[in-house]
C-alpha cells in the first residue's frame, strides 16, 4: 500500500506518520511506500523500512499536485492548510492555499481517473469553523454550513468539491471536521484557537501562559491522539455509508474554559493554574465568540469514530503522549 | 445609479432589463446607466433614455470581469450561469462559469475596493438546488447544504465566497435562491427542470408536451416575474440585518406534477391536459428525486419577499405575461 501525506511536516501530519510507521500496516494491508509533501520537505521517518520519498511542493502551484498524484497513491492524506488567523490576515494565501490547493489536488486527480481510472481514497482535515454563529447550543449534523472566518470559507468550499468529485467518481473522499485540537505540542502556531492548547501546555511545564478570553466560552476539543484515530480510521472504514455528503464533525469533548482550568487543577494542582494570566483580546473573542460550542456527531459515531469523553482525559493523554508520562 | 447585469441575455436577464428599463429608477434613485454582459452580446433595451453598454464577455476569462468593474456598476446582477444538466454533462464548463466566474467577479471587486473602497451591492443567483437529499419534506432556513449536483456545488461554493467577500467588507452581497422558474417562456433549455415548464406552456400554446417523472414529483416554483421581483427587491433592501449569512431561499409554491396538471386543467380544459405525454426518463428522474419538495423560507419572508400562493396564479401568470392575457 502507497500512502501519501500533504502537510506531512506539520503536528498532525507528523504525529500520522509515525503512527503508521509504528504500526507498519492499515486495514491489515502492509504499508510499502510513504510519499510526505509538505512547503518545507518533511524528515524522512525512522524506523520505515519501506520507499519513502519526501518533497517540498506547494500543491496550489501548477503541476506540483500532479507530481504527487503521478506516483498513484493509493491513500492520500491532504493535511495541507493555512490556519485560521493567518487565513484572515493574509486573504490571498488563505485562499491560495485552503482553497486552490484542494481544487488543484483534486483535479489533478480527475485527470488522472479520466487517463487510467484511477481513484484513491482521500482524507481530507476540515474543521468545525465551518460552522458560525448564530448556532444552536449543540449542533446537529444536518446544520447548515456558515463560516464566520476566510478559513472555515474556504474549508467549506473544499468539502463540496470533494462531495461533488466523490459523486462524479474520480475519487472515494471523505472530509473529517476536526475539533480544536487540544493539548496541541510544541510552540504556538498562528491558530486563533492557540490558547485553549497553551493554557493547559504551558502551565504543564511550569511556565505562565495568556488567557485572552473569558472563563465561560465553551468549545469542542478532541486530543492530537484522537486526530490521528480519525484520520487513520477515515481511511479503514468503508465509505459507501457516507453517501453523498462526505464531510462528517468528529466527537469530541465540549469543555468551557473554566472547565479545563479545573481538569488542570485536578491533574496538576493550583501551582499550575496560578500561572495562567487573564489578558483579554478582542480580536481573539471577536473571532472566538462565533465558533460552536458543542455538537451532536451521530453520523460520525455510528461510524466508529471516538474522541476522550473528558476534559482530564484529554490532558492526561497530553502528559502521555508528550511529557513521558510526568509534569513538572 | 449604474447598473450592471451580467447573464443579461438569459431569460431572466432579459425580464429584468425590461422592468428597469420601464421602472426608470430603483429604490426611488434614477437609473442613468446600464452595463448589461453575457456571453453574446445583449441587444439594447428599446425606450431607455440613459446611456447604455452591451458587451459580450466571459467573466471566466482573465480581465473581463475587471472591465465590467472597472466602469463602477453600483448595483451588480450576477445571473450569469450553465445550467444545472449542461454542468452535469460538461465538468469543466460548470465550473469554469458557475465557480470561476463568481470567484473572478469577486476578485475583481475585491481588486477594486482595495484601490479606491469601491463596494458594490451585488445580487448573486443561487438556486435551490445547493440542498439536496435526504432532507425534509419542509427545509428550514438553518438546514445544510447539501447539493447533488455539480450545478448545485457550485452554487452553494459561490454563496460562501459572496458571504466571505462581503464579511470582509468589499462587497455588498446577496445570494438569491431561486425556486424553479415556472413557467418559463420560449424554447426549453437545457436545465434538468425544464419539463416543470414545459407541461404547462405547450399545451396552453396547443402543443403537445413530455413528462418525464410521476406525478408524485413535488417541487417548489415561482414565476419569471416573482423571480424579477425578488432580484428587484434584493437590490433595493438594507442587507445589514442579512448578518453574515448572506444567501436565502426564496419563497414559492409547493406543488407536485398532479397538482400541476390540475391547475391546468382549471385554466384550461381537459384538452389542454390530454396534450402530456408520459416518457419516463431515468437521468431526468434521478436528477429530480434528490431535489427539494417545500421549504420554509422564513428569513425571506421577514425581509419582504413574495411569490405566487398558487400554482393557478403561476399559470395566469404566464399568461398575462407570455400570452397576452389569452390562451388558445
Amino acid at each position: 500500500m502507497h500512502i501519501a501525506i500533504i502537510g506531512a511536516a506539520g503536528m498532525i501530519g507528523r504525529k500520522l506518520t509515525e503512527r503508521l510507521v509504528a504500526d507498519g500496516q492499515l486495514s491489515g494491508q502492509p504499508i510499502g511506500r510513504l510519499t510526505l509533501v509538505d512547503v518545507v520537505a518533511p524528515a524522512a521517518p525512522a524506523g520505515f523500512t519501506g520507499r519513502v520519498d519526501t518533497s517540498a511542493a506547494d500543491i496550489s502551484k501548477p503541476g506540483q499536485a500532479a507530481l504527487i498524484v503521478g506516483s498513484r497513491p493509493d491513500i492520500i492524506f491532504h493535511l495541507a492548510a493555512i490556519v485560521s488567523a493567518e487565513a484572515e490576515l493574509d486573504f490571498e494565501k488563505g485562499y491560495g492555499i485552503n482553497l486552490e490547493g484542494t481544487r488543484a489536488l483534486l483535479e489533478a486527480i480527475r485527470l488522472a481517473h479520466l487517463q487510467d481510472g484511477y481513484r484513491p481514497c482521500m482524507v481530507f482535515t476540515s474543521s468545525i469553523a465551518v460552522f458560525g454563529a448564530p448556532m444552536p447550543d449543540v449542533i446537529p449534523d444536518d446544520f447548515n454550513l456558515t463560516p464566520l472566518t476566510s478559513y472555515g470559507t474556504q474549508k467549506a468550499m473544499s468539502e463540496l468539491l470533494l462531495a461533488d468529485y466523490t459523486r462524479r467518481g474520480f475519487v472515494d473522499g471523505i472530509g473529517i471536521r476536526l475539533p480544536t485540537i487540544c493539548v496541541r505540542p510544541g510552540k504556538p502556531n498562528k491558530a486563533a484557537s492557540g490558547f485553549f492548547s497553551g493554557i493547559i501546555r504551558e502551565p504543564l511545564a511550569g511556565q505562565p501562559a495568556i488567557l485572552p478570553v473569558p472563563d465561560t466560552v465553551r468549545h469542542w476539543h478532541a486530543s492530537p491522539r484522537s486526530a490521528v484515530g480519525f484520520l487513520l480510521h477515515a481511511a479503514s472504514i468503508d465509505l459507501e455509508p457516507l453517501g453523498a455528503q462526505r464531510s462528517l464533525t468528529m466527537p469530541g469533548v465540549s469543555a468551557s474554559v473554566g472547565e479545563q482550568i479545573e481538569a488542570l487543577r485536578a491533574i496538576a494542582g493550583d501551582k499550575a493554574v496560578a500561572l495562567i494570566r487573564r489578558e483579554p483580546d478582542e480580536l481573539v473573542m471577536r473571532i472566538v465568540g462565533g465558533w460552536a460550542r458543542a455538537f451532536a456527531p451521530e453520523r460520525a459515531r455510528r461510524l466508529g469514530f471516538v474522541a476522550e469523553t473528558s476534559f482530564e482525559e484529554i490532558i492526561r493523554v497530553h502528559i502521555e503522549d508528550e511529557l513521558e508520562g510526568g509534569i513538572r
